[in-house]
């Protein structure tokens, strides 16, 4: 259960084949090099097969990254004269939204579910709109995206539209009109180290790197062609088995969405029931610090994921939780690697009540309760890190009489999502926060 | 013999554990994650050491190519209050010269040897110089450059210097104060798909990607694990055989030197003597279709490159051979891979007099030869390509008298750079060339 898949056996036996076969240079003239060229068309004609566009559309890059990198600033500059305004969904990768931040660009909304509604981008469209950008499903919730509507009205907009295809190609194309597709290799069980960008025929290109011969001038440097064979094996053999085993691991997913709300209190499951990946499901716990939740899950043998700002570098929580204003606290990413068997997601969900109970028993001190001038109690969490400022407002909430209101002052950004989710989960009334020096002060009204 | 190494077998042993054992994120915090970051760590403590410089200072690329075009883009960024332009010399390899062209960019010349001399540096830098580049060796003819010289002149006018050190990294460190250096694993025998880029402290750098937390904000995108592994314990395996290696095929080197002028006729051996790579020989052969020969040696199990407009998609002679101001007609560059026997050397000496005989037997019809007015013979020899121009002259040259012109009517981008060649090498005068319409007419008088 890790983010990257792990590698095919096909890319495996491709990229030690490819390593003795295909090594040289497939610019040059020599024998070697003609049997590289063989084998780099021959890859390309396979992933433009799965990705469905026509060879000459697409280029390999050194990463999925990359080819988002190149994708849009390639289409920003092609159609510089349009103008330079973009238009992203608020839940796109992270590469997509550094990519973005080079123009002037609107980031459209989602729902609770994480769900682009087509009506907002045709909202945001200008005139001087040069792009839009949607993923063709989100990874860290899963919720699949309309990319085939969105498609539509950008078409007639007259507007190209680039989808971020990382999740989705190994499940299957990409429905839809769209004019620019990318991709990443280690997602669909390839090697790292490969991307792939499809610009179709008429789409308004201008690559932005220095001059290069390779890969029609959109990737420059030496083609990491043994990576690119296996790549290419390996995209060809998921798709053989991605029906069957979509339905067998949505299956899974499913248990799980629906078991552990069952066995472990205060949880909120994220993304959308139905318009999702078949691998990926995602979990928020109340009162539950995110990183000692992962490490109690390391040890017991399952690798997760996290968008909780407690398990981040950064200390803020995914970008993608928030836009879909769901809880941060205690979050826990499961994605299914092909092959998972039901026993496991079977343990998984014996272990994880205990070490959920386990990581909640360690809660904090009892917090510094003021009683506020008028009727209400102030909590002081200033300093603390999620998930202590919910963990204190739910001890303290039941001091204030019903309609008594508590105050939090937190400077934990994770805050401002966490606390209107958890009055949201508990039914209590979330009145707003205002600017308190240091920090936030949220007023929250006690209803039952 | 070829112009990227093949793979060293340790770099094989790598990639293949590397797969198994690290393949999660880096930056993910779970169990497979952590021993991702240790492979990574240990990779870059491997590669900076053998660079010379401090890890934090080294990060790993998508090939050496995107190092160069990161390396000086983000030079330039870094340095641009002081101004745009940027001094290369004009036998870089074209991954340094394409992101040049986005500067104000001057290109110092070399002599016939393909050597920079340090004062024609001095001399090309202004006051808003923001770079220096500089190669440590030439990828076409083998010639070292000299760095420690250029690196201590740039420190005293306070410009950061750039070094290209994908042909030397193989060999051992870069002496002297640079600033910036770029490597490409291929060319040390690892695998493709991983470059790296060096920044000295104090180096002023500013990445132009989209932001990215990876590879300290300097190269976006999922790092190639695996890819990376190999390539640092490649590199320390060759450094650990180099200089026996080195002292082994140098010796070889000198032999082709030696005998191909010996056993094939109107031979030039190009690039220095001494001050050369121990694996690159590059030497060039009046009357010879470039590609013919290479075809030919291919069968024979040779695989060889060349810098011969004759061979190459673009049609236009290696831009290193002609700021040498040598023949580029008939060019031969050959490569000894680390463990090259000394019979394949032999072998290859043996079968080359004939192929070259044979080649050269297969010339065009006789050239259209015209009485000018005056003195002299014109040929006409628009719309054919090299060797053809230089063949036509060398075989009218006999029929003026001791004198008298021959004028070569051309077309052929290269016929500027092999006729004169062919003036020096046959001790003709090469009298200038002058715009015809269509094509140039090039002067020659016969002196002996």
């Amino acid at each position: 259960m890790a983010s990257a898949a792990p590698l095919h056996p096909v890319a495996r036996q491709a990229l030690l084949a490819a390593l003795d076969e295909g090594w040289a240079d497939p610019a040059r003239l020599y024998h070697e090099g003609r049997r590289a060229r063989l084998l780099l068309d021959a890859s390309r004609e396979t992933a433009a097969d799965a990705v469905g566009c026509r060879p000459d559309e697409l280029v390999f890059t050194p990463s999925g990254t990359r080819a988002l990198h190149d994708g849009v600033a390639g289409a920003m500059a092609g159609r510089r004269r349009t103008g330079r305004h973009v238009v992203v969904s608020a839940v796109e990768h992270s590469a997509v939204l550094h990519a973005a931040d080079a123009y002037d660009s609107t980031a459209v909304g989602v729902d609770r579910a994480g769900r682009v509604a087509p009506a907002d981008v045709t909202a945001a469209l200008r005139p001087d709109t040069a792009l839009v950008c949607l993923q063709s499903a989100n990874h860290e919730v899963g919720t699949v995206q309309p990319v085939a509507e969105v498609a539509e009205l950008c078409r007639t907009a007259g507007v190209p539209l680039l989808v971020d295809a990382a999740q989705s190609l190994a499940w299957g194309r990409v429905d839809g009109g769209w004019s620019l597709l990318a991709g990443s290799a280690h997602k669909w069980g390839g090697p790292p180290g490969v991307g792939l960008l499809a610009v179709r025929k008429g789409t308004r290109f201008a690559p932005r790197h220095p001059a290069d011969e390779r890969e029609s001038g959109r990737s420059p440097g030496f083609e990491n062609l043994p990576a690119i064979v296996a790549a290419a094996a390996s995209l060809r053999a998921v798709r053989e088995e991605a029906a069957r085993e979509a339905a067998r691991l949505s299956a899974l997913v499913d248990l799980i969405r629906t078991r552990v709300p069952e066995v472990v209190p205060d949880v909120e499951v994220v993304g959308h029931g139905t318009l999702r990946l078949p691998h990926l499901v995602t979990f928020s716990c109340l009162y539950v610090d995110g990183e000692a939740l992962l490490t109690a899950l390391d040890r017991a043998g399952f690798s997760v994921s996290s968008g909780s700002s407690c398990t981040s570098s950064t200390l803020t929580p995914s970008h993608v939780l928030k836009a879909m204003g769901v809880l941060s606290e205690g979050n826990v990413r499961v994605s299914l690697p092909p092959g998972t068997a039901e026993a496991d997601v079977a343990r998984f969900l014996d272990v994880l009540p205990p070490l959920v109970a386990e990581v909640r028993s360690h809660l904090g001190p009892p917090p510094a309760v003021t009683p506020a001038p008028g009727a209400g109690l102030v909590v002081d969490s200033l300093g603390k890190l999620c998930p202590i400022p919910v963990i204190e407002l739910a001890k303290v909430i039941g001091d204030v009489p019903v309609g008594g209101t508590v105050t939090v002052l937190s400077d934990d950004e994770a805050a401002a999502l966490d606390i209107p989710a958890w009055c949201s989960m508990r039914a209590q009334d979330y009145l707003g926060a205002t600017p308190a020096a240091p920090g936030t002060a949220y007023l929250v009204r006690r209803r039952t």
